[in-house]
Parts: structure tokens; C-alpha cells; sequence
């Protein structure tokens, strides 16, 4: 039995509600610029953290309790999907992750070790139960996944990549085997997301962080279709589905129509722009850089405060970075900007 | 005395006039990708060529001789203009620039050396009246300068970045020194470009490269005031005026007001799309995906036909690529993709 939500103004958002105040949490909220996290991150491997359900669970309060964000997110990361597909997942230092079999042929995709979602992952579901009862409806949780194009590229380049080179290279050269690895990402990523909600997640978010490398009429032809294929099964879900990119100004629309609700926005474009062309029909979240809250406070406070009136009084926003925390942003910054959204919206949001 | 004009495709399309076929360069052609750079580059510097006028000649013409492009663009480099400031540049191994002395201060912006362009790099006017005096009128050459957010983020970062995080903080946190660099920067860029187009550049184009790292209200605060000042005293010059950058779909707009006649657009944009943005009073130089070079032919020839059908029979696009010709291009995909665009085109852009 989950505890009832004490503060549901994040939800109430995604539904395009009137809320109290306009609700913010954090891309990557549980993280490195935070001491505790450090603390943490001493002692334990990151995979270690997600491995053991107390640890991500401490892990992801930490920034609900120092930050007073309204909603929590599962501290988790976006390959725990690929690790039990056999491509030697390793996260090496501060170098990010390698894979020492990275797949960038048809025969590569078609040795691909199948797996059950809700066997191999079933400590992620045991952390998001760790994480719900130990929140005990202070604010909701938010599950999530890598999206199909941003999973597909550390699969193909083994690891992080600037240029894209060897997935964009597969995508051209062998379209079907592009397509089998897509099919098997969505089909694992949409029971995973699903394994996620069933644990007691409120929300999920689809991050393909890495999607706006692609030529819109390359989105809608190697990517979209999965994207719909994770997104559709989970509608009956009833939980908000937040489909989120960067560099995806022109991608907006698309990504809208692959299924989500809510439509993470980048800072790359006027988050009032953003929301017409991504319609009406969906909320928007977004989209603050993430280096302005390494500015001054004066700076800070007014960006922010000009981003708010931006699409003042309008429900359906969640306000955000345009991508995650950066490592070296003063955690005090963060807690005042949290302080700030709040106030400036305090019962403003909604049909006057 | 310059040499008749032989092919004026490009200058026509910058112009927004009817032409026999659309005209193509590309961003980077000269460069890794081509047997005949290597060869060169075994034996001299970067910098090396790029002071040396017959070197620079040399490389210059090497694409328009084994590709048949629609126009030369001198082979230089954006950070020439900074070597005389004073900041300790050098052309390290693959790393790409590092620079000794960053400027991530006031005082280091007061510290720069002020110097006279046309005597400090009179040897960049002497390399584009040698490849005019070698192209003999074949086709137009391009000169061009780094943007004014692209070099200012070298000089503060001191090299290359990602984030540009040290760029924005000294942005955000002083805006007075932030103004003074770019101001210095614009008007030195100004001058640079002035020079080029004395001494035989029948078109200019501004890299703003990585400006499309900035939120637009940032853009426009930042960096759209010197942008102006760069062209400002260029449009009696009576020569087209490109300007490009990288993750622009929401800056387009902006751009085109800095002053060019041209907006060169990358791949993240639909081109009609991006067009419309930008106004019908522009033409538009794109903007295919520099990956797609590196693609099967059929898929290479589908993008580019679709690319050109989408702008179809409108005076005002130059075919180009959204961002620089990648290192491990096939050169023999790149003549062959010269040739489909003047074969899908002869004859039918223009009034029908």
C-alpha cells in the first residue's frame, strides 16, 4: 500500500492542473556537486549504489531533503538496461562507461544475450520500493530510461561519443540491423519503464539525451517509430510520460507525438517557443542552462524569473535545467533557486 | 586587376538570383579527409601553411580542382586573429588549439595586445591574392573569421570545450569585461574581414560556431550586439555575408538580423523549416549531415535529392554540408555528391 502524496504539484503539472506553485526538481539532482552524495560515492561503486536498494534509496532522498525539490528521482543510470545484454559494460573511472563489446554489425545486434526485464532488473524495482517507502509520500517518484537513439549509441561507439560516427554509420549502412537493435532497446526499455511504475514509480521520464545529433527526417525514420513503441504500451499506465532531449529545438513536435505527456525542453530554444511547437496538448519541462546556476544569484535569480514569466499562469510547467546538474554548481545555489520558483508562482498557476 | 569571373553560381544564389544549376562548396573541404592536404600537411604546420601564400594557394585549390566545387574558401584558421593578442597560442599534435595565457579575467582582457591587422596579418591578404591570382576567375573565393562567441570561448576556455562553463561564468559574472573582449573581438574581426575582401574575397562568412550553445536570450544579451558591429561596416562592401553556426534552429532568426544576407544552417533543421525562420529576404546555405558523406551512395543520393526537392526551384540556397567535412570521408562520395547537386538542379532554379 503506497502512502498518500502529500505534495503532488509535480503530477498535477504533468496533467496540466492549476497548482500552488510551480513544481521544480532536477535533472541529475543526486550527484557529485553534493557532499553527501561524495560521501557516498567514497565508499560504493556507482553500479554498487544502484545495486543495493538502501544505497540508491539514501542517494536519492539526499537531494529532497537538502534541496526541497518536489519530486524525487530514481538514482539509477541509463545502461543497468544493457549491462545483462553481454557487452561487457564497465564504468571505468571518471572516463564514464566502456563497453568491451560494442555492437556495430548485424551479427554483433544478433548476439545479443535475451533476457527477462523483470528478473535481471528486478533490484531496480527493489530500490524503487526502498525509495517509495522511505519518501512515505513526501513527493512523488520519477523512474526512467535511456531513450532508443542515446542506448543505441553507447552500444554501437562503446562508449560516449561527440560526433556519433559508428551509430550514424549503421544506421546508413545496414538499416535492418539498425532497426532488429531498436526493436529489442524499445521492446526491453518499455518493460522496464513498466517494471518501474509497477514498484510504485509516479512518473517516468525517457531520456534520449543524445537525439538531437539527428536530422529531423533521420529522427522520423530511424528513431520515432521505437520511441512509440516504448511510449504506446505504457499509456494505460496512467502515470505521466516525460520524453526528454537536447539540442532538439526542430525535433520538439516529433518527439511530442511519440506518445509522452510531458516534453523535456533544452536551453537552447524560448521555453514559450518550445511549448507552441510542441502544442498545447502537452506540458513542458525545462529549461533553465544548467551553467546559470554557477552565475551570480542577481543573474541567476533573473533568468529564472524571466523563464517563469515566460509561460506564466499557464499549467502544464515543470520547471528544470535544460540538462542535468553540472559538477561544480554550488549546492546553495541550487537550494535557493528551488526557494525562488516558489515563491515567484505561489498560487499564480491556473485559470485566474 | 582580378580575372573575369568564370562561374558565378554561388554569388548569384548569395544573391537570391536565378542560376544555371545550384552551387556547392563545402565547410572543410580542404582538409584530412583529401590525399593531397596529407601530403602537404607531412611537410609544414598548420600555421606554417597558412603564413605561406603559395601553401595556402596550394591547399585552397586542391578541392576545387578534384571536386569541382562552386567556390573556393581560403585555408586559415579562426585563431590567426588571436595569435597577435598575445595569448600563447599553439597548434599542438591532434589535440587541436591551446592557448598559454587564457582570458578568464578582466585584467586578462586589459592585458590583451592591441595590434593593427592589416600589418599583423597582411600575410592572410597576400595568401587570398595568391589564390585569386592561381584560381584565375574558375570560381569565387570566400574569406572568412571566427564568430564572435567561438572565439571568445578559445581564448577564455583556452581551447576547445564542451560545456563552456569558464566562457558563461565570465559571461554572467562580468558582463563589462564580457563586452569589452567581444567588443575588442568584433572590431578586430570587422577589420580582418575588411582585409580580405580588399584584397580579393568575393564573399566573406562569419564560423559562430559553437554560439548554439547559448539560450537565445542569452544570445541575443551576449553576443547578437557584436555580431551587428562585425557586419555593420561590411554591408557597403557590396559582397554576400555569411553566417554559420552549429545548434542554431532557435537562434536562426537572430542570426539573420546580425546583418548577413546569407544564414548558413546545420543538419538539426529541416532546411525549409530553417528558411522560413529566417525570413524570405535571406538565402540560406545547407545543410546535410556531414555523416551522410560517410554513407552507402543510395542513401547519400536519397538524403541530398530530398534535401534539394525541399527547396526546390527557390533562388537562394548553396548547397553545403551542416558543419565541416569529417576527417574519414571518402573523397571519391564527395566529387560524386558535387555532381548529383549540379545534375538534380540544371536549369530549374529560378522563375519557372
Amino acid at each position: 500500500m503506497k502512502p498518500r502524496l502529500r505534495n503532488d504539484r509535480f503530477l498535477r503539472a504533468c496533467r496540466r492542473e492549476p497548482v500552488d506553485a510551480t513544481p521544480v526538481w532536477f535533472m541529475r539532482q543526486a550527484g557529485r556537486y553534493m557532499a553527501e552524495y561524495r560521501a557516498i560515492r567514497a565508499r560504493h561503486s556507482l553500479l554498487e549504489i544502484c545495486k543495493r536498494a538502501e544505497l540508491a534509496a539514501e542517494v536519492t532522498l539526499q537531494p529532497v531533503e537538502r534541496l526541497g525539490v518536489d519530486a524525487a528521482i530514481l538514482f539509477a543510470d541509463i545502461l543497468l538496461l544493457v549491462e545483462p545484454l553481454g557487452v561487457g559494460l564497465e564504468f571505468a573511472g571518471g572516463d564514464g562507461p566502456k563497453l568491451r563489446h560494442p555492437v556495430t554489425s548485424a551479427a554483433d545486434v544478433d548476439r545479443l544475450r535475451r533476457f527477462d526485464v523483470a528478473t535481471e532488473l528486478g533490484y531496480v524495482a527493489e530500490s524503487v520500493r526502498a525509495v517509495v517507502a522511505r519518501l512515505d509520500g513526501r513527493v512523488p517518484l520519477i523512474g526512467f530510461a535511456g531513450g532508443p537513439f542515446t542506448v543505441a549509441s553507447y552500444l554501437v561507439e562503446g562508449g560516449h561519443s561527440t560526433d556519433f560516427l559508428a551509430t550514424k554509420r549503421l544506421m546508413y549502412g545496414e538499416p535492418e540491423a539498425w532497426h532488429r537493435l531498436l526493436s529489442l532497446l524499445s521492446s526491453l526499455t518499455s518493460e522496464y519503464l513498466r517494471l518501474q511504475i509497477e514498484a510504485g514509480a509516479d512518473a517516468v521520464q525517457l531520456f534520449d539525451s543524445w537525439v538531437g545529433a539527428l536530422a529531423p527526417q533521420d529522427y522520423r525514420r530511424y528513431v520515432l517509430p521505437h520511441a512509440r513503441a516504448i511510449f504506446a504500451p505504457l499509456a494505460a499506465c496512467g502515470v505521466p510520460l516525460i520524453h526528454f532531449g537536447t539540442q532538439t529545438a526542430a525535433l520538439l513536435a516529433d518527439m511530442r507525438s511519440a506518445g509522452a505527456s510531458v516534453v523535456g525542453v533544452d536551453w537552447r530554444i524560448d521555453l514559450a517557443d518550445a511549448w507552441q511547437r510542441i502544442g498545447a496538448g502537452a506540458a513542458v519541462q525545462g529549461n533553465l542552462d544548467p551553467v546559470a546556476l554557477l552565475a551570480p544569484w542577481p543573474v541567476l535569480a533573473e533568468t529564472a524569473r524571466g523563464l517563469l514569466r515566460s509561460v506564466a499562469n499557464r499549467p502544464g510547467h515543470v520547471f528544470n535545467l535544460g540538462h542535468g546538474i553540472l559538477p561544480h554548481t554550488p549546492v546553495e545555489a541550487v537550494a535557493d533557486l528551488v526557494a525562488l520558483v516558489h515563491e515567484e508562482t505561489a498560487n499564480r498557476v491556473g485559470p485566474t
